[in-house]
């Protein structure tokens, strides 16, 4: 019975996962499209300014059971692929 | 103009933000419970086959922007916070 539970568990992160891939492969148009803007501004595609900012919304919203620092450490690597993005993008645009 | 476009399209990646916190939170939550039944069947909480099957379906399941490597990068990351979540834990119960 007990292991009946532990697939019942399994299957919900499961889930989850799959919702955390959806929601960071959106993110990944979103971050896309602001470079596109951003490009086309001339202006500079990394701001520290605005990284602080949403890492401090996220501390604020954090209800636990992760620690803030665990959660900025992930978003550190959520927003360091964004860029990588945005850098492969210009690249390909460079190029065409 | 197009910087509102730019705050708009700022404004709807916090919300992501927020949704990708609330998600990893809730996976945090979820993981907890798996280590608990497992520490109660005795069972090692580090199972990499199981880490596998949840690896590949996430490449299954991408649609992109993202590369796979990319992804399965920060889901290591986000496999690794969540056993850590569980290490916490069981040495919380030891000192109890």
């Amino acid at each position: 019975m007990s292991h009946n539970e532990l697939d019942a568990l399994r299957k919900q992160v499961e889930e989850l996962n799959l919702q955390l891939l959806e929601v960071i492969n959106k993110r990944g148009e979103l971050v896309q499209e602001i470079g596109k803007l951003k490009e086309a501004q001339g202006v500079n595609r990394y701001d520290p300014v605005r990284e602080r900012k949403m890492l401090d919304l996220i501390t604020e919203h954090n209800d636990g059971p992760f620690e803030t620092s665990t959660l900025q450490h992930l978003f550190k690597e959520i927003f360091k692929a964004g860029l990588e993005l945005q850098k492969d993008d210009h690249r390909k645009a460079l190029l065409v």
